[in-house]
């Protein structure tokens, strides 16, 4: 691509920089707008922006034909102490800030800078190092969308300068493969293991999100011009040169960035790389690693890279959204089904092998060995949410909630600076694994929590043609409008997921005729509804209740559902948790640290004893005192005796190991980890009779 | 090393072979014998037949003074039908021969061949090839013993020639290193991976067990020359260079070799070895793969590839029975019990992980993804072998037995051309693996098993200063004498494993006062003994009855054990197992394939109900026509039948899934996969009550 314009690009943006680094933050806000609006030489072009950057949710549905809801902004949710509200607030104060420090102290930064001469220091971490920066961008995008952070949006403002100072006259933008390592750029193996379009995925979805939060479009015209000015002049079918996805990521990023340019070669080029290109030709076990580089709707299972699968599936829904290709739902739904009912942990995370980062077989799902990067996670709650707005089947809505609550919140320590890359349901510090940490050199699980606590509030509800949506339930406030622009507010007032009351206050604008979807969670046993205090039927569990009425302002809805700790066995198929139960209670799965427990006992000798009625074998007591305010459980369950004659590894039936009586604190899930190094077990034995 | 005599080692031998060619066989023997015995211009000096060739057993202990047990030849037991006999058979008459024809075909003989210029192959297979070639001529040497096979005595003759001919001056063999890798030769890096003192290990084995059936000295003379003139003059302790086994082996050799030369460097090396040395510093977790590097003594868990370790653990055992040295018993005994109380498969099979071959944590035992390698159940035995000679205790002999009739016997296929590599305890073949190959590139398993059953003859019996211990049972013939020279016959008459009464006949040459040590297998209720029908009190299970009397020719005693099905349970920390029994009749564990079942079943599914008396749940047939004749077993389980709605991966504890009955029909393990290709597995779940 030739240059336009006398000056060189990087002499252009460097200068840009230093005027705006002088400048006040509003000055530099408005400088920026300069940028975005007109004085650059290059620009991404005109955005269809309908609705208004404000207006966008975390995914602009706004247009997609085949898409059943749409989504709101985050800006419109505000989340007030509850559950949610603490974690939140930890993300903005603690967890970004520090992972902005760890970029920069471990040198990601500096991969920007030193092209343009001001930074002295070696390029610094693995291949994919720009898209942790990238993620970082997102977290804060998501952030600013719900207010203010003027420190976050200084940090985050120079970095997107620093970031677009590299950007290559031809579009090109990836710090690891500029200065000496040019030459590798896009060549076969590059593209199968590089991260080049990994990288710009996930700057598209940062970009997004920062303008979606500021009006900035330099970031998002950065990512424009590498799609439209490097990409799609020279690669795509024949006889363009061939590309494939070595980790999924660019798909989801052409389509969002499709939603707001209305640029059909976008979302084509999605498309393409979706399907695969015959002309690159690959063993069967990298194309399964990578879950591309076949036809997207030829796939029968999960399987290879568990994130590198669930980002291609988020891809595909959004490919769905855009074009209603029936062989993309059919696909879904099938790897869906593979994913529900043989492939994921009960805490809503997946891939259960270290060994390439992968989904296992069917129904292989170890608790000490499990794998259950939150990465995956967090894809899971990503494609669950893309195929709940293709469908409203709240089906979907449950494996969100149950990834968020358990294996995604695992992934961040309660005091916001420490993660964890695996979250295995069992654990054994005797190992020597150091679990939660502040930096992994593959830091992508950080800046991805982040990046998700940051748009949670975007989670709660939906818009469609008939009405309105509430998936997700804290004490918040909406204030958006329906479809047909009647403004709306609607309040919940709730203790969720400790008890199971939600009170509900609707107001429209003005009375109006429109249907509120309340969904019930697909955990409860029953469920009961009240409008006005008046008994509302047909709620059943795992599916949104349709409230059609007249809703006039002040309108209070009333959800009731019984949480009570429930005892939950697995398919007898799941090898490793055969006559184990697991605990839950509301959304949350718990699980047993060894250091709440009477000493002296191994949490492997321990039993459940759940008699006839298991919820009355376990007493609840909300701990404010204890990780950041929790329900405990108690239970008094039976621990094995062991003198040396039980010690034997095999032994006659029926000749069981004596057990005594033993009194048991569970916590929840996402708690662990939090205190000093503990075992700790979600699947625990089951006492025979 | 300088050369002795005149013309070169090379073609000296040399046109020895071409000779011995030409000659006819008892010709060719008696050539044999000169090269033996005088002819060479290098021998490896005299040895202390104590007692004399023919009359030693798999190892020879008849001088070690920790030993409490001594073995007996191979060729002074003669088994005749029975259980092992036509395993037996087959290993001679199909196994090592075809074995031999793919070592040939895959070019691991041509090694020897192109280093004296008579092959124009390249080099073939891995670095430890040679291993191989040297594991089947101890097959051939443990068959030789027991009756001379002139075909095979030809094929070891010939491939003996090969082999010492490419001997090179300084003492040193091993073809991979010979040639254009000479200068990668006793590299570090050679030592940790390269193999060449494992593989001089397996032909010190091989010759000695050749040497015993023969009193051919040719390979063993090259063996000796290898450690006296190449390795003990120049490593070991400093001033030497330092050596360090990468793959444990060499001890066993180099102690066996000391037993049969009385030259205690020898010893002395093996010990060097086991206590590694300090100049050599390598990553912990090679150390810990190797089993090698480090302090034997210092070692307090099975850890690392599962072979080596077992290795390791026989070259120390063997130390201990030549030295003494308690803290080798000490530490013996730990690992001893952590394998058998935490690390062992019902099976007898060991090393749980493919990732390295390698033992996992503590009860870390899972069933499909079993390694459970041949090698490492023969390992196991072996080692249970050595510590059953220290001590006399029957423990060791029923992992022997638990070894022998399930992980190892499951390795070869019923007509002898077709092995396990891997021995899982569930298989599913519908994921692609081939579990039966004729040949493994490594093909380490198949000459292990050849070698394993030709020696078997040799584990039946072993004298002890007061008497004899009998630790197997089969239709067999004992011909040897007491340790005080009393000539003793000991005929045993049974249809054991497949039931559990043994007539044994004792005949001293005169009637003569000792202790006969009868074997009450530790799996058995409880034993009925009886001499000339008058009962013996005291049998206990897992241990050996002591009869001490005058015995007479044509005593007889009778041992009747109950053999019936026997439900089996795991220690509760074996994750896999929980939930699940395992079915085990006699010393047989007993496995479901698919093929047995109605059709339409997944096993997978499958239930198992053994009721307050599981041993009347299922009914003992037995099938001459199947599986070359065993004992099924008929039990009526019960199947869970998965409707829609029973599909869920997660499910509340006690909404347990419908059950219907369902006949199933177990087979023996060591009998899967002879047949078409079909699902197996040995841990069934337990219905619930």
């Amino acid at each position: 691509m030739a240059e336009k314009g006398n000056i060189s690009r990087r002499q252009f943006v460097a200068s840009a920089i230093s005027v705006a680094a002088a400048s006040s933050l509003p000055a530099r806000s408005a400088f920026a707008k300069v940028i975005a609006d007109a004085a650059l030489p290059q620009t991404g072009g005109p955005l269809i922006d309908v609705p208004g950057w404000k207006d966008q949710g975390i995914e602009n549905l706004a247009k997609s034909p085949h898409a059943k809801l749409r989504d709101i902004p985050v800006r419109a949710v505000t989340i007030s102490g509850g559950f949610w509200g603490p974690r939140r607030e930890i993300n903005v104060t603690r967890s970004i800030p520090t992972m902005h420090d760890l970029l920069e102290a471990n040198g990601r930064m500096n991969n920007f800078r030193r092209l343009v001469g001001k930074s002295t220091a070696a390029q610094s971490g693995p291949v994919y190092s720009d898209s942790d920066v990238y993620k970082w961008t997102e977290a804060v995008g998501f952030v600013l969308q719900s207010g203010d952070r003027p420190e976050l949006r200084a940090s985050a403002d120079k970095l997107i300068n620093e970031v677009v100072a590299v950007q290559e006259p031809d579009g090109y933008l990836n710090t690891y493969y500029q200065d000496d390592r040019k030459s590798l750029r896009m060549l076969l193996q590059t593209q199968t293991t590089g991260h080049e379009l990994y990288c710009i995925g996930h700057m598209l979805q940062g970009a997004i999100a920062y303008y979606r939060a500021t009006g900035d479009r330099r970031l998002l015209d950065a990512g424009i011009r590498f799609v439209n000015d490097f990409l799609i002049p020279n690669y795509g079918p024949a006889p363009k040169k061939p590309i494939v996805s070595g980790h999924p990521e660019i798909e989801m990023g052409l389509i969002e960035l499709y939603r707001i340019t209305g640029d059909k070669r976008q979302l084509d080029l999605a498309g393409y790389i979706l399907r695969g290109d015959k002309r690159i030709e690959l063993p069967e076990r990298r194309t399964i690693y990578m879950f591309s580089g076949t036809p997207f709707t030829a796939r029968t299972k999960m399987e290879g890279h568990a994130v590198r699968a669930m980002y291609a599936c988020c891809g595909a829904t959004d490919y769905y959204m855009e074009t209603g290709d029936p062989t993309y739902l059919q696909t879904l739904n099938t790897l869906w089904n593979d994913t529900t009912t043989t492939k994921m942990y009960v805490t809503g995370g997946v891939g259960s092998r270290s060994d390439g980062e992968a989904f296992g077989d069917a129904y292989e799902l170890p608790n000490f060995r499990a794998y259950g990067e939150s990465c995956a996670a967090i894809g899971n709650m990503m494609w669950n949410w893309r195929m709940l707005a293709v469908t409203g089947d709240a089906k979907f809505t449950d494996v969100i909630e149950r990834a968020l609550y358990n294996g995604i919140n695992s992934g961040m320590s309660l005091d916001g600076t420490l993660y964890c890359y695996r979250n295995p349901l069992a654990f054994d510090p005797s190992t020597g694994d150091k679990i939660r940490n502040t930096w992994y050199d593959t830091t992508c699980c950080p800046p991805n929590l982040e990046r998700t606590f940051g748009s949670l509030p975007g989670y709660f509800y939906s818009t469609s043609a008939d009405g309105i949506y509430v998936h997700l339930y804290d004490n918040s406030e909406l204030n958006w409008h329906l479809e047909n622009g009647v403004g709306l507010k609607v309040a919940q007032k709730t203790n969720y997921p400790w008890d199971g009351g939600v009170e509900i206050t609707v107001t429209p604008a003005q009375a109006s005729e429109f249907t509120f979807y309340l969904r019930i969670p697909g955990w409860a046993d029953h469920a009961q509804v009240a409008v006005n205090a008046k008994g509302v039927l047909g709620a059943t569990p795992g599916e949104y209740l349709p409230i059609r009425r007249r809703w006039s302002p002040g309108d209070v809805i009333q959800l009731k559902v019984e949480v009570v700790p429930q005892v939950i066995e697995a398919n007898p198929r799941v090898a490793d948790d055969t006559g184990r139960v697991a605990i839950q209670r509301g959304p949350l799965i718990y699980c047993l640290e060894e250091i709440d427990q009477p000493s002296g006992i191994s949490l492997s000798d321990v039993a459940v004893n759940p008699g006839r009625q298991p919820a009355e074998q376990f007493q609840t007591e909300f701990r404010s005192d204890l990780l950041g305010g929790t329900v405990v459980l108690h239970h008094t369950g039976a621990v094995y005796e062991r003198g040396d004659s039980e010690k034997a590894l095999y032994s006659r039936y029926g000749r069981q190991a004596k057990t005594r009586k033993v009194p048991l604190t569970f916590i929840p899930y996402y708690a662990w980890a939090n205190r000093q190094a503990s075992s700790m077990q979600v699947w625990n034995l089951l006492l025979q009779a």
